[in-house]
């Protein structure tokens, strides 16, 4: 049996609390699907959080003062739901009663992009979490480069809701040594500490002194012993507010609080009550109805002073705007623009160009010059490396480091945190006004996936810079090298992977990246010097944007044989393509930077660029073949790599390895013969 | 300059030291690329340990008895090499002379099964502090199921080295946790406090209190204020034995160390010093030789006096063992079974054998029966679940947890870690005796990637138990749900993916993953239930090992279409034959549940399934397609899912994604008429 409702609750107050409770376990129950046990036990948060503290508009969810809102938790969906619906967002009971199913607004985690109010995609542990330190950080800049004495405008805060998951997550390991580093104050987050996770007992697996933990990070640390406590949970909050620091509330809280039979329990994690189990509930909690989502007037009335309060706060914000934006016209016209998502006009013109003089070049080295000089004139282009920015050719010349000192810095040390880093990008892109970018070699997007994947699902503009991006590496050898992962990154729905030849190829994927306002993009760059090629007598590099074009076109015009290839292996194409000619093969060279944006074009492009009836076609790329056997065909082959690679210069590893314009020319001439 | 050489160093400790250094930055040089500045950094804290405290036997790297040593930052490698090579491995002179060359066994970074004394794989930061943990655990383990009291024969201490970056990686925070959790005390770790990281100062990114950090996960923690001080290290590695938990010792060095102009900077880190810089170094470590690789014969005797103490020290735990063997022969066989990695006779005996009737039945749910029923009989399958042991049917019905009280238990509570579960996972692998298994949800595979990789590069023996493989999944929705997860594990190198279509072939699959043993296999199971097929009328299920077979043929055996499939997609393929049969289509349908067996077959196999002549082959299967076009060619189709999934009950996202016998059929009409 639960514990009697704690001091501080007065009967509306529960009312209001366990009409979340209530909502969620039977909307988790309609669903036959669904998590009812945390929403229970964190009802009185999100009570005392969006009704007292969260300066949020349910009638303009995209206020840009507002506070950001994140259910790191993101199975507790029903949570949000429940109190996005009470605090009158445009979610209608109608959405809570269709939760989980097909095309309704309240799907299975919270999903942004589809539900109002929902800042964050959710689910996959640690996530939120991180994303929220990128709001937090999207907010400190954005004050540091707009806020101007005299006026609060850009001092919103970030709050969060973190289970034993994400704290668990390495990724929070990775995103709190940040925070905490760039003391990043006004973040506030609360940890549910229930004792439970979904195979049992929490001492099963984490004796880890969370508070002791935090600290060590820089964070203030507070404790709520009892989450029923709204006055400890106000208290803490206000104490928190006051901090310097990134702010953890531990709040000891019990899963699937009210129900006789469950709370407590690993049973109440991830499956609804049953009907009888919720009926108990209800009674057990005082609630009368025995009707399912039945919302007593008196709460509604309360919740639903969120509208109101909200418009105020807005109406207030908005005032203090306008004051601002008369004294600082420029700054506010600016800030506006960045909000909008707009790109400065006219930003294309300080993209360089490269002429074949200039080079040999690797193209990250090109990458470097492209960013720095677009960077100039587009100031919403924030990021770093994990630690690799010589390397990567990220760092911003003439921009000092981002640090608690100085949040106008522009250049991120994210340190050896990839993950946290792809998933702090992926916060300021949902916070607005920034374009991240995130740097690591190419082989250690691995270690930032599930970032990457969220960045796609949500259509977050946040672009990698993946430099060493093949067994060009040399040296450092197979830890270093890699072989699978443009296929595995081609894999991803919603990621544009591009691979340059040259130089500028690498100015139009830059280009290209910038454009690309719905999803993400991975550039794959090389470590290694490549020609930038004699356009004269080649196809212009504008052809990015259609994922592949002809870039050297056969003698005649018709050709027997088509070699297609991505970044430093266009060269090696190039070269082959000279021997097969010699040889009197008539040879086409397709440069093919992006399978995505290949395949994205008119049948009729595609049968232009590699024509049908063309069947010897060879794919040449220094990576596992799988993405390629689309496009070769039946007739043709893949010159690839197939197995990881070795330590060793650069030069070896491609003889070693059958990536030469000899092995390209053998395997036409086999081909062609058979 | 540097300090002067601290206390406790006599002169010919000193001159030993200074070998590492100077062998190093001289392999260094000479390789023109590698990273110097570390092991001068850590060679006195390698010659500590190494003549002194680590039991190991230079003539015999194998010795079962002996304590591990990881280089978690294996960026370092020089340092590990130049100890392998002075204390007299197989690695000799002109090895260190081609360091980071084709074919020598001194690659850039260290690599297992390259090179003798390297116990795994590292450069991937964070990996080998967590393979350390998993080794650690692999001694607790062994101790608790073979130790015996009076015997002192399975009490090796496992020791790491990890830097900044291995420590701020998220997976050291998952491992960290996990080893604090199980109270693993023979793991002892030294953290290298340089204060640099590769793109500067260490304070531009971290403001970490590590110390407190790792007390909070229940670590025993020291300081070491001077990197050089030979006695305080030697009194940290004493006092760290003593304790009851595991031990991190913190200590403050400095990178390039002796260098006059590059010590404490991050040049040092990963560049040759120059040779100008290499002669004043020497001249300031007041290193005799002007010529490179010359080590002073009296430097050679001390270290290599730890060939004799080696076999001094194996000698006597082999008299141990001996009398331990004496006393309980057959556990003394049985470990040494397991040692040698051999299956125990006749195991496949307890495969289960799954009935139609039976049906229908997930194939996690059948993968939880012949995990079980294999466990029973094959003792060093040791594993569990990231948190969803209940979900993945992992949890081994007649087993304990595995807890700091009882190393015994066989069931894993890995928590809310999925990347140190793998990391773990590769370092039981590695110790030798067990055949860990992981278990989570297939899309969270992606937390997990970089130990995955190192798995295959590797060639250990792990197997993945990845449930929840499809939109299967349902009501989670797409954050759940894979789409691209398949095809990027088929892109690793060496890594087999299974994806069983029932029962019977998730035995098969089981009966594959364990007689796999130079490699990892990832099991690819459903959450929702399928028929068990009647086999009678169809292919038998031991197809499996060959990747692909035909599983129903063609009316008349001469199929015109041949649809391929796997997993739960198999059923749609059969129905969809049904249907085309009816009308006058005959259809062979292929299960492929591994494109890497398949690929591995001879052409004749791959084409008596495949033939050649039949092109209209449609496969089939709910994830992004790209693996498939290599199967169906030119004149062929994919019926796949290449875009995320949603919320909503299962049955109706196969609808709306077209996963369906209609959807099938309507395809083959069309590859038909074209």
């Amino acid at each position: 049996m639960p514990d009697a409702i704690a001091t501080g609750l007065e009967t509306l107050d529960e009312l209001c609390i366990n009409a979340v409770r209530v909502l969620s376990m039977e909307a988790v129950q309609r669903a036959n699907s669904g998590h009812p046990g945390t929403p229970m036990a964190l009802a009185p948060i999100c009570y005392a959080l969006w009704t007292r503290h969260l300066r949020h508009n349910p009638s303009d969810p995209n206020w840009l003062g507002r506070d950001r809102f994140v259910l790191s938790c993101g199975h507790a969906s029903m949570l949000l739901y429940s109190v996005l619906h009470l605090t009158g967002y445009d979610l209608s009971l109608d959405d809570i009663k269709n939760f989980r199913q097909w095309g309704s607004p309240t799907p299975g985690h919270p999903e942004h992009g589809v539900t109002p109010g929902v800042e964050t995609t959710t689910g996959p542990l640690g996530q939120g979490f991180a994303n929220a330190v990128g709001m937090a950080l999207a907010q400190a800049k954005l004050a540091a480069e707009f806020g101007r004495s005299g006026h609060s405008v850009f001092d919103h805060w970030t709050y969060f809701l973190a289970s034993d998951g994400d704290l668990m997550e390495g990724v929070s390991h990775e995103a709190a040594s940040i925070a905490g580093h760039l003391r990043l104050t006004k973040l506030i987050g609360f940890y549910d500490d229930n004792g439970i996770t979904i195979d049992g007992k929490i001492s099963l697996t984490l004796s880890d002194d969370t508070a002791k933990r935090f600290e060590a990070y820089g964070w203030h640390v507070q404790h709520v012993r009892d989450g029923n406590d709204l006055t400890a949970i106000d208290r803490a909050v206000s104490a928190a507010q006051a901090e310097e620091s990134p702010s953890l509330i531990i709040v000891r809280t019990h899963i699937a609080y009210g129900s006789p039979n469950k709370q407590d329990t690993p049973d109440a994690h991830g499956a609804p009550l049953g009907e009888e189990e919720v009926r108990l509930t209800k009674a057990n909690l005082g609630w009368d109805s025995a009707e399912a989502f039945a919302i007593p007037e008196q709460v509604k009335v309360r919740w639903r002073g969120c509208v109101e309060r909200g418009a105020e706060l807005q109406a207030d914000w908005q005032r203090q705007f306008d004051a601002y934006a008369g004294e600082h016209p420029k700054l506010a016209g600016e800030f506006l623009r960045r909000a909008r998502g707009e790109l400065p006009s006219g930003w294309e013109s300080a993209l360089p160009t490269f002429d074949a003089a200039q080079g040999p070049m690797a193209t990250r080295a090109a990458s470097g010059q492209v960013l720095n000089a677009v960077a100039r004139v587009v100031p919403e282009m924030v990021g770093g490396s994990a630690d690799l920015g010589g390397s990567n050719k990220t760092m911003l010349q003439d921009a000092a480091p981002l640090s608690r000192y100085d949040y106008t810095g522009r250049n991120v040390y994210f340190g050896i945190r990839e993950h946290g880093m792809g998933s702090i990008a992926n916060g300021m892109a949902l916070h607005g006004g920034f374009i991240p970018y995130a740097a690591t070699f190419l082989v250690f997007s691995d270690y930032m996936r599930p970032p990457i994947r969220l960045a796609a699902m949500m259509g977050l503009q946040v672009i990698y810079v993946f430099t060493h991006d093949s067994i060009g590496v040399g040296e450092d050898g197979p830890t270093h090298q890699p072989i699978e992962t443009l296929a595995a990154l081609r894999a991803i729905p919603n990621l544009v992977v591009l691979r340059p030849a040259d130089a500028a190829e690498t100015v139009e994927a830059w280009r290209a990246a910038i454009d690309n306002r719905n999803g993400p993009v991975a550039l794959s760059l090389t470590r290694q010097k490549l020609p930038i090629l004699a356009r004269s007598q080649l196809g212009p590099a504008s052809g990015l944007v259609r994922g592949g074009y002809v870039l050297a076109e056969a003698g005649g015009g018709k050709p027997d044989a088509i070699l297609i290839a991505s970044g430093s292996e266009v060269h090696v194409a190039l070269e082959a393509r000279g021997k097969l000619m010699e040889q009197g093969v008539p040879t086409r060279v397709v440069s093919m930077p992006s399978l995505e944006y290949f395949a994205a074009q008119p049948a009729s492009y595609r049968d232009e660029v590699l024509p049908p009836d063309v069947r010897v076609r060879v794919a040449v790329e220094a990576a596992y073949p799988m993405p390629w056997y689309r496009w070769v065909g039946d007739a043709g082959a893949v010159v690839g790599v197939d197995h990881f690679g070795a330590s060793a210069p650069a030069q070896r590893l491609f003889e070693e390895f059958g990536i030469t314009a000899e092995a390209v020319v053998e395997r036409v001439v086999r081909v062609l013969a058979s």
